[in-house]
């Protein structure tokens, strides 16, 4: 059985309402959790709502890490989705976890994509050059 | 029960190999998904791959829309994810499965960060303004 993607769940509660607030920490956190889980960081946006709450999304070469904070419920749902072998998505969730200080979290994985008897293992692809 | 998030996986198989491979129509797919869903845009970020594949994210006022796609798979990996009433997640989800031929799909909802006994409705948030 083969996977294509592997999608990690993350619902972390009881965040430091600070750390999730704030956008420099909440993006420097998922840019270094991408990196940590040995990503390939091809874009990186985030935003900043009013009166709180943060939302971005670091695009990978192995596909996407995704986040929306709510700090007044000191609630953030993370989604870490990645294909190939070598990305590790669970050091990416440990990682943010602690940032965030979540004191409550569930993980659920998610197998996106199953072919049975697909040929071999199925790395990530380079990115194309247009133009 | 209150969810501040309403998350779509959708797993599309069979779909139309040009279709899901080419950059231009993926993109537009998506930014249109996200128009009749009633969402507010506010980025569009996509990646080309070699030899194929497209991988991209449409950053909403209400949370995101990502894709990544197998055109040698003819699979597609599609998230929703909304938060606030106005939202239909649904209607994006119908429209991308047309536009992209799935011939066998599935959708998972997921409803992320439930807070029991919330304080009312909970609508998205307007952009903040960074000086």
């Amino acid at each position: 059985m083969q996977a294509l993607g592997r999608h990690l769940l993350l619902e972390l509660f009881d965040c430091d309402a600070e750390a999730i607030n704030s956008l420099d920490t909440v993006k420097a956190s998922m840019v270094e959790a991408a990196k940590r889980a040995q990503a390939t960081i091809v874009d990186v946006v985030f935003h900043e709502f009013n009166p709180f709450g943060i939302s971005g999304v670091v695009v990978i070469a192995e596909s996407h890490l995704a986040i929306h904070t709510w700090p007044e419920y000191r609630y953030a749902a993370v989604d870490v989705f990645s294909c190939g072998e070598v990305l590790q998505p669970q050091v990416a969730a440990d990682y943010l976890m602690e940032q965030f200080g979540a004191c409550r979290a569930s993980v659920v994985e998610l197998q996106r994509g199953i072919f049975i008897n697909a040929p071999g293992p199925i790395h990530h692809k380079p990115m194309a050059v247009r133009g």
